[in-house]
């Protein structure tokens, strides 16, 4: 791919495999090794987008997760692990390029939007060549997915992570024109409760698997159950200027 | 492409022409008509991604604006104008549909992320077949060229229009955590105080033609002048949690 050797953080888009870059897909195609993130035990969906496109002979280096939702957020035995684990994978990855070999790691959405890539990226600047490609964001496959344009005229888009502990997720829902919901997983009820002190419970559309095989979009007022998995989103569209 | 004719709205990403996906590769490559927005007598910033990709015998529909900056938004005037506009484009559009030969749409970045497309959308819906390709949006490249992730941890991301009355920036620009500034263009001297104003001036990031030839970041603080072209974004990255 180059020389010296380089690791790329490729954004590989929202799901569906034809949405990633021309550029993603020639440099995943000509990689000597393939790096992605995934939960142990788990295949990975990072991977199973790129499945039939890699080069004869690739290097495949998994990246565990040491921990997802076992341990608290708060906790600092959660960020030690994640620190550790880091240090570790930025290890595995360098040994290749200091062999020549180029390395592309697989980024679901964008590198640079809320992926785990970005600690890979701030250990490897100043260590070895690192190229960042971005993708289509997941969100941007969600709005597309709604069949409605997600800001409209002079509509200021928030995003927000579902994460934040309530009282900041209601601040923050505050006056939004046009609105985006990260990381649900099991935070649906409370995000729900946010939405509905700050009256935009009716507006809400929830979004699973936008672009991928299963997506469903539909009002959140419709959805019976609280159960989102890791590619859902919550959307509010805008209503600024239509001519 | 498909039958029956569809209209098909594609995001072309950020500028650089290997950051379209790889479905609006196939998709341009063999559409019967191309149509692009520009202003009168440019060639057109999507038009030129485009050039050398497509087919032979390609029928190509400019689509001119009538007005962009010489009425004021507020004016009437400036609706109605922009509403012809439209109506206008989709009759071309819809009698090619007719004949049975696809369209091709032209976005820049992604079309239901503040593109012209939407305007064209909400008119052909329920009159001709319409898809909508998501982009890698026009943000997404001018945060990869600024080589630092726009979130980290549960930042909250903050887009705003710098179209926007300078009182009413002010209010969106405070206790944001990251922030993109879209449109600058001659707004940038508003942005400049509306900035200072939320104590902001000093972390930003000036970023023009982002991922294209003439690509330029630099600290909006060394920035001298207040010369911002249509390709030019201001961002302000977030400071969350980095494991």
């Amino acid at each position: 791919m180059s020389s010296p050797a380089t690791i790329y953080g490729i954004g590989l888009g929202p799901g569906d495999p034809e949405l990633m870059s021309v550029k993603a897909a020639r440099l995943i195609a000509s990689a000597s090794v393939i790096a992605h993130f995934r939960k142990p035990g788990r295949p990975g969906n990072a991977r199973t987008v790129v499945d039939g496109m890699l080069a004869p002979g690739v290097i495949e280096e998994a990246l565990e997760y040491p921990v997802t939702t076992e341990i608290a957020l708060e906790d600092p035995a959660y960020g030690d692990a994640l620190r550790s684990f880091y240090d570790n994978c930025v290890r595995r990855l360098l040994r290749h390029v200091a062999e020549g070999r180029d390395v592309a790691v697989l980024c679901e959405g964008d590198p640079f939007l809320y992926g785990s890539f970005m600690h890979l990226h701030s250990r490897i600047t100043g260590r070895a060549p690192v190229v960042v490609v971005p993708g289509i964001s997941g969100m941007s496959g969600c709005w597309t997915a709604s069949g409605v344009p997600i800001t409209f005229g002079d509509d200021v888009l928030t995003v927000v992570p579902a994460t934040l502990d309530e009282a900041t997720l209601r601040e923050k829902l505050q006056s939004i024109d046009a609105l985006v919901v990260m990381k649900l997983g099991r935070n649906l009820p409370k995000v729900r409760r946010a939405l509905q002190a700050a009256g935009l419970a009716e507006r809400a559309i929830y979004v699973e698997r936008g672009t991928m095989a299963g997506e469903k979009v539909l009002r959140l007022a419709d959805k019976a159950d609280d159960e989102a998995p890791y590619f859902s989103m919550i959307l509010v569209h805008g209503r600024g200027r239509r001519p």
